[in-house]
């Protein structure tokens, strides 16, 4: 079982690490391509039918401006995918707006700007649904993150 | 395999009501409920609890205004929860926001405004993962939705 | 020398014959297509090879919501493409950003939302270049806009 | 009487402050802590039933992005909850709207961005509503202000 | 034990009037005043003066546009304001940032777009404060809310 | 003639310092105040009352967040008031609203966002109505920026 | 003394006629035009040096969109310009802001969206500030403002 | 065959030079001037009418804030003008709108906040519609891209 990350440029690899750190986390295979829908359209379309042959189960998608990356592939997966909107101008409302507003039928699962973890996460969850190893380690993830989250903060806060 | 869908008040209905066709279309079990973050905390976690039990595969959320309701559902369950923003104010700019924005761990796969289909599809394409009729369905919705269109738009325009 | 325009749906129609409008104004050529970047990307990308062996001159392209039609069409041919963002949410904001802030190298020619009249005028403008009796045209048009103008709104305005 | 201060990170720590620094001025008792609606959803109502035995008289809670923690303790208490969106993205406009538009009968006294300060002196005004002491302190606080802010700038500017 | 309820122009009336009925619900005593900021700001001082003498709890201003009102309320009172954005353009985005994003110091206790109802609200929590009949009214309240929500939506929904 | 500009704060300073030298460039007599409509409304009033009596002929009024100084100085006089939105939060936008959009029959002149050498110059438009002088120094004024623009950029630009 | 009202087109005439409406409260001589910067620009210019000869004393223009009537009349005057933002899409916000942000030295007087009552207040404002009998009508018109305000909502508000 | 670079400031030189970069890749020439609409409007005027006479081919305008520039060169010419929306105050958004919202008959080919290159691009584009040779070299460039994208990102992603 595999994800891939795919964003336009070297420039969103520290955005679009979280992604990867995420999967990592639960032990997910992925792998990462640097493509752009504008500049390399033949070769995303390449890069997607091997990934569909590879069974890859979700795609992570991130990009900035008129983020046209995630959109597209989107209509040429029946995958889910995953769109990160990247903050490159107008503090990411650009490319939230270019990746969430999707037409009829060809959705694309957004997450918050810059927000590339929560992706991974996005795409962990789903891979639970089929996955019970998976499943459970989220499970146990979420509680992990309760106790730790409790014990950091169980002394109150002094100003 | 079932898939939830939840919002807050009856007069969202309409909008939602797209969710629930696209899961009719692949005939997958769904169940819907009205339940409020805000007005009935307490019940919307029991209504949780019960889908976990069932072993509900996803839940499709949607809100209005500061629409609070998929990121709370995401607090209280680690399967994909699907948010779709509701267009009460602002042209449904605060739901966009209050649902998409979620902070690092606990994502919400957000879809456009007023966009529940998409919810409804977004949810297909999970459930595809783990299910081959589902996922067989799905391209060959995707290849007739092609067809479709093509015949309808063959002739070209005139103005 | 003809010139293609291209929108995603029969809805449309209506906002894009500004377009069609400018075109037969100054007696040039025209073919419109309605398709998708997203629901028929394969089509999509066949008509545009049409279009490049009939020599097209520049494609006009009209998209709502998360409007990656114009972009999608920029990534396969050299010639001008021109944007009309079309408000289908959100005042046409999000239609606006998703066309007008390309990449670097892959430019989209934008002009006002629902403003497909301008997108024809741009055409015209462009094929002025090569074209003698367009460009004398185009002198005469803007001549004789500035003198109705003018004769329309002589006597000044009492309210 | 005692007032409570609840936030969602470590991160916003700095800027919650204010809050703490307004009560303190009063000489009014507070308990802050660190908690988050979405990462420790029960533990929140635990110290939230606290503070109800505790008869803490309201809550000031600040929050960022899809900012739901102070809605989300609204739903929990019957006390007036006052909200603080911290500036995370988007400029805080996200925050900001995720707070102030809560639905029919549950209100969040929201005031403006990072604003904790203004959080601390809406808590002392609504204290003061039963407490004659800190009425009459407001009073004087208000004419200090005044007579320092007139003092300080009698001289007029010279630029 | 009284509420005063300001606004700006007798077209606000309808908008308003939710706030009436969030305190008549709990049979608090209110005033209502047309008075506005620009056109009558001696007068409106002189209301404020004698909502003084007669120990009016707080005061709920309701305004569009350029929204001082409640702003203006709150420089001459140290009694709690709640603010109220009303719609007169720009969807009521300029008026709820001309009452929430206040000066250090004066807050205004500002509720959702044209949500006068929390407005109510919010001044019967703050009243609930020191009148304990009140307090239980409003736990009963909160109480019947959620049976009333439970019951309505108890049979699920049928799309 | 005398001119005044007021503001709300020290750290204002900088960003006003623009109007008082356009009126130095014109010999304009100004004096200058800081005042907050918020903090010292009664103090504002003596002031504006002192300018009436001086004959102030015109006042420009910055001010940053829900910037309510220049309104609530144009309900109180009827000379010409200058509105300088000051950017301190969501790039002056709320400034710029709160300022821009006064209800009917009390109107504030508005200038760009910190562009408060434009609201001198306004000034100093307006004075020239009635001041031959200033009227003449004016026009010499605008023909020498156009000289001093054109001999600085008389050599085009080499990149 | 006269007013010039210039705005770009009879679709205009209504939302502009409010400027007409408060100069003609004060007997002030007006005169309108319908004049474009863009379809027209020599016919502006002329009419606008028509004006100066006529000793216009300042000049109201209304426009929407990509509103630069105002700054290209401001441009090519040293008289006061006041500007109009009209909503003709994206709720008059394209206008507003392409009429206020105008460079250093070159300023418009700009009004609230669709405001034109109010820039016809501003212009009485202007030419009361060297007219004696303006200047008095002016403070009878504020005085009767209020007059009228109080008596019409002498008796209080009953929802 | 010439293109005019023309721009408000030399303070907006080291964003418009992607323009003249993206023209010199194809070797063709260009003549840049900084030039102002509102400053300058005669002088601007002038040159407008040399390029005519020059038979220069198309020009791209860059400015900020209330962005007049490219509309207004576009009011004198029938040659097709590529705005370039650059950022000084609000992200660019000011700018953006100011240059895209043009009326109907008078386009301006805008392109992405910033991105001067693209309008670089875009007179290419154009030219390319005459010219063979630019023709052929833009089909170069964009294979040259493909390549050259490639190539640099053939080995995936390593995080």
């Amino acid at each position: 079982m595999k994800v891939a990350i795919i964003f336009g440029s070297k420039s969103d690899k520290d955005v679009m690490k979280g992604a990867a750190t995420a999967l990592k986390e639960f032990g997910i295979e992925y792998e990462a391509h640097i493509l752009s829908a504008h500049r390399v359209p033949e070769r995303l379309v390449e890069v997607l039918d091997k990934l569909e042959k590879e069974d890859c189960q979700c795609i992570i998608a991130g990009a900035g401006l008129a983020a046209h990356l995630p959109g597209v592939i989107a209509s040429h997966t029946t995958k889910p995918v995953i769109g990160v909107p990247i903050n490159a101008a107008l503090n990411g409302m650009d490319s939230l707006l270019a990746i969430v507003q999707m037409p009829k039928s060809i959705p694309v699962a957004t997450v918050g700007i810059n927000n590339s973890y929560n992706a991974g996460m996005l795409a962990v969850q789903m891979l639970a649904l089929k996955d019970e190893t998976i499943a459970k380690k989220l499970i146990q993830y979420r509680k992990d993150m309760k106790d730790k989250f409790i014990k950091d903060n169980n002394e109150g806060v002094e100003f």
